[in-house]
């Protein structure tokens, strides 16, 4: 019988050549396909909710994949840390609905950028370290036009053919002594979105650039606008929404 | 003139054999002693507050040395941190009244170590996974009689000669999600002592010995009854408590 699974995935970024499979790198999506074609005993192609970049971590990645395979479910997310390196981490799998597909089904995204004012030995792949004096007050007051529906063509790689709309829910800034910790959470975002959007918050932070500089590039949509884009460490995708979690055989 | 410094410092004790200079080893006193004698132009010995073994991380280790060296005090700091490694960070240095010693002056040295029920790829090298289920009732009640005057013969490694008598100030559990993390601050500890407490509450808090284990132990003097040393990677130096942070100069 043919299954759909999601599964929620943990990896510390720092020595994966981002999420998506390419040749001869060390991906997360590589790392953890092979591990489950030897449990299931075929090939597996997974799909997640948001392709990190290399150096970019999760802590609440989901992926889905369609197997025939009858190897139990429940017994899947031991067999899978038991056979995975330690920087990944599996913590839950469950069959869903066949329709579910980790992107398409999301709802919104989550991510975390942590930046830290201090040198730091611990926790050092997590952080950005800045090197120079922000004005907390101006990261709050440089990020607040992120809300609600906008257009993040200025702080996106890519195609000007493609469509940037997306809606923020959240956008937050949480102080704890030395660590200054950016919250976004939208519908979808696009690729080095975030990380541009902190490395111009950074630029307007510093005193380099005026408060208005993301109200600007939003609305004229040029990313030569854009502050350089953040290091890829201090980001990190921490949860994916869904309708609900739906697990097969559940109320 | 002889001046005498002091040093906060963090370390990841990761890829290191521990903080004392062995040869051909990489430690955390030989690495800092290094990039000293390269900025001082001078050999310096450190001598630091508490000894960690390998793999053991600090966040507020704290070191002390003399020097004649005439290299401005309020420079050595930035300085030494673009001269070390990125799993060290040196945060303060300043100068102290001559009679100042890192290991003698200290008061009291607070420790954590961090349990995790649930397999972490972020900042897995600062959390000691345990793999079966822990009652977080029984880890309190087991360190409950580690507090006022202790003697931590028990617990440690060494000698039987030697005197492990000390006096516990503070002894805490604190839950946060899968996280298990237990704070003890003392006058002086000795080596493998907080791991060996840490190792043998879990024994009681996985059911496989009574709640009375670590009463016993500290009666008893015997390091026969105590569970296993738990792993060097959940334990952290977080602070050292001196009579206060005088600085020559200051008020």
């Amino acid at each position: 019988m043919i299954k759909t699974v999601r599964m929620n995935i943990e990896y510390d970024g720092t020595r994966f050549h981002g999420w998506q499979v390419q040749p001869n790198q060390r991906t997360v999506q590589g790392v953890i396909e092979d591990a489950l074609a030897q449990l299931l005993r075929r090939e597996v192609r997974i799909h997640c909710a948001g392709r990190t970049d290399a150096g970019v971590h999760a802590r609440g990645q989901v992926a889905s994949f369609v197997t025939e395979s009858d190897f139990p479910i429940n017994s899947l997310s031991r067999a899978l840390n038991g056979n995975l390196p330690n920087d990944i981490a599996v913590h839950d799998v469950f069959e869903v609905p066949e329709k579910f597909h980790a992107r398409y089904s999301a709802l919104s995204r989550m991510y975390r950028y942590t930046l830290s004012e201090r040198r730091r030995a611990l926790g050092r792949n997590y952080v950005w370290h800045i090197k120079y004096h922000l004005d907390r007050h101006m990261l709050m007051k440089a990020t607040e036009p992120l809300i609600g529906e906008c257009n993040l063509r200025g702080f996106s790689k890519g195609d000007d053919n493609d469509d940037y709309s997306t809606v923020i829910v959240k956008n937050e800034w949480t102080f704890e002594d030395d660590l200054m910790i950016f919250t976004i959470q939208g519908i979808r975002f696009f690729h080095h979105a975030v990380r541009s959007i902190v490395g111009s918050a950074v630029e307007v932070a510093r005193g380099k650039e005026p408060p208005g500089l993301l109200e600007m590039i939003l609305a004229e949509r040029n990313r030569d606008l854009a502050g350089p884009t953040a290091p890829a460490k201090g980001l990190c995708l921490e949860r994916v929404f869904y309708d609900r979690d739906t697990r097969v055989g559940q109320a």
